[in-house]
């Protein structure tokens, strides 16, 4: 069975950026969508350009600069955001649209005070004007993860019709379960008119921390688009994060599933993205986390030194990270120990160990981590008291 | 049909502190410990006694102040270490040994150099042996998530005939798909003798971004226990998250299940954790990150105003956060700086809002966010400005 392509729409520089003090200057934003370009990404959503005149001319600038991936701008179902954002994407060489409107009960109720046929007609008019701008364009769903999947089949059938490529289904709140969202794919994929000829992108949110999971679960069902950003920032606790998803697909060859991203890229761009938006990525974050490779306890550490796969599905140089790294705690046994003092240039007996392994109890307990430096001197103490000894 | 419930086990104090650079003091640990009974948890895995004197220490005191849940030790399958287990846990009013063996192809071959065989005499001989010493005895199959489902069971069978009250299935190495980890708790569920007499335990790493989403796959199969830590630290990518799980399967109520916890004391108990480990938790962090309620887009800022539950699906104050927090941005639409500035005594008409909103935007592509301070200094531009006009 041949395997299937997954595109990658990175968001990174809209949802992503939607983030209370992570806002980017231009030159900033030019410089990550450069590297999301190298990475490998299909599409680009570089902004929401009528949402303020630094974010429109952020969109004509990297439309002016990015070479392989789709350059897409966000609008609403008004016909001044659409061609606000064409204005915007003049020089790219592939422009996308994305437009959209609120499909649950909740948004068309509170938000637009509007009634269900209201919606669809919004809908189908935005994307009509949008076609005649770009042949590229998007429509979102918007709370698509609350909306009954009849309803959002209607929407979508129509939009399909009024010339939409591909539908995004957003569990904008982050609410759905990976079991629910991937049925409400399977749904779509059963019932749209016209299914056949777009494809179906995953926009998840991690409210419940299963942002990653439902868009899995999207593409198991028939999705063919993930909506991610780096290090999985954006609005509240953000979006299905870039680097996790592609690992999957990557490490679970039985899927069929594969994405354009050059995996070696994704360490060092986690690092930027979170450099220039001044957003930390907790050290225990998956794939990119500074202890994502990180062995400390003993049974691990010595399970490790005998075979990297006993506890490492991701050979960390192929994201990035050159090697595992063997950080000593009160946690680690004898293995590590040695393992360490062996690369230090002690090679210790069973016999050393043993005593060396006491004394390294005593510096650990004390301390955090046990570092290059102690080891030396551990094996100095260890030294004179033998010396005494005999 | 009536919930049923799904015990907490949390092992923040044990795996959780399996990072490089995160060692607590025993102190430290009781005053986590004493929060973790106050939060409704069910088992506290309080330390590995045969790890170092420091840990067995730490197990002994958090033995003895431990009101209301289960205190486990953790072993290997060694008879060493589950009798310094129960010396360690002597005073505990619910003591629990956890011990057990790797199970995987990979662990029996390079890590015990065994047979399969062997590895089963091994785990049977480790649970009658600590049923000497207490009632209660977990078993764990390490590397359970890449063991064939028809060695596990055969393997639990024997644990469980051994005396075991609650298999513990671990992902050890994040590997597991939702849908695989599940099926796999539904084969032991339908295959292993003894099952409908002790609980099965999800155990999951995150190395792929999934433990969140396993540990719940788990469940929604038959197991009826979590092992998680508190903003899913631990070895790399860290386990479950316990604030995740706990509010998963609260804000899904047709899911019938549900835990103990007090939701009301999770960010707090999140915050200590963070600060005593020095373990950054990210702005992104579902439920607890920093901006896990906080809305900095205009489109959603504008929903949240009209109605909370557009874009919120968890209200703050139920996890201990006490408002959502609307962020000024460049992203801000017209209604959130209308809403903030109402709230500092400002009430702007629709055309004065149009003004004010172009000189808002002028601030916020300078700056990051714009304080509450700017707003007074905005509005005192605005004030001259429409004075010289008139």
């Amino acid at each position: 069975m041949s395997t299937e392509k997954v595109e990658i729409f990175d968001t990174t520089l809209r949802d992503g950026e939607q983030v209370p003090g992570c806002k980017l200057n231009t030159q900033q934003k030019l410089k990550i969508a450069a590297r999301l370009d190298e990475l490998g990404v299909d599409v680009i959503e570089a902004g929401f350009p009528v949402s303020s005149p630094g974010d429109f001319s952020s969109v004509t600038e990297i439309s002016k600069i990015v070479k392989n991936a789709a350059v897409c701008g966000l609008t609403r179902a008004v016909k001044n955001d659409i061609e606000v954002a064409a204005r915007a994407l003049k020089y790219a060489r592939k422009p996308r649209i994305h437009t959209g409107i609120g499909t649950s009960d909740s948004h068309i109720k509170y938000k637009f005070k509007a009634s269900r046929e209201e919606i669809i007609e919004r809908a189908a008019i935005a994307v009509e004007h949008a076609r005649r701008y770009v042949d590229d364009v998007e429509f979102y769903a918007e709370d698509a993860g609350r909306t009954s999947n009849e309803f959002l089949a209607r929407v979508c059938s129509e939009a399909v019709k009024a010339g939409a490529t591909v539908l995004n289904i957003p569990d904008t709140t982050g609410y759905c379960l990976p079991e629910d969202y991937g049925r409400k794919i399977k749904y779509l994929k059963d019932h749209v008119e016209g299914i056949e000829n777009v494809i179906i992108s995953c926009h998840c949110h991690n409210d419940l921390g299963l942002a990653t999971a439902n868009a899995i679960a999207g593409v198991m069902n028939g999705a063919r688009q993930i909506e991610c950003t780096i290090n999985g920032i954006g609005e509240r606790a953000g979006n299905t994060a870039l680097e996790e998803v592609v690992m999957i697909l990557r490490q679970h060859p039985t899927l069929n599933l594969n994405t354009d991203i050059n995996p070696k890229l994704l360490f060092d761009t986690s690092k930027m993205v979170s450099r220039e938006m001044g957003m930390l990525v907790q050290p225990n974050k998956a794939i990119v986390g500074a202890n994502a490779f990180a062995h400390s306890s003993g049974i691990h550490q010595d399970g490790v030194i005998k075979n990297r796969e006993t506890y490492e599905i991701i050979d960390p140089a192929d994201v990035g990270v050159t090697e595992s790294a063997i950080v000593l705690t009160a946690r680690s046994g004898r293995a590590a120990l040695a393992f360490k003092a062996k690369k230090m240039g002690y090679n210790l007996t069973k016999l050393e160990l043993d005593v060396v392994y006491a004394e390294f109890l005593n510096f650990a307990d004390a301390k955090k981590e046990v570092a290059d430096a102690d080891i030396h001197t551990i094996m100095e103490i260890y030294r004179k008291s033998s010396r005494a000894i005999a």
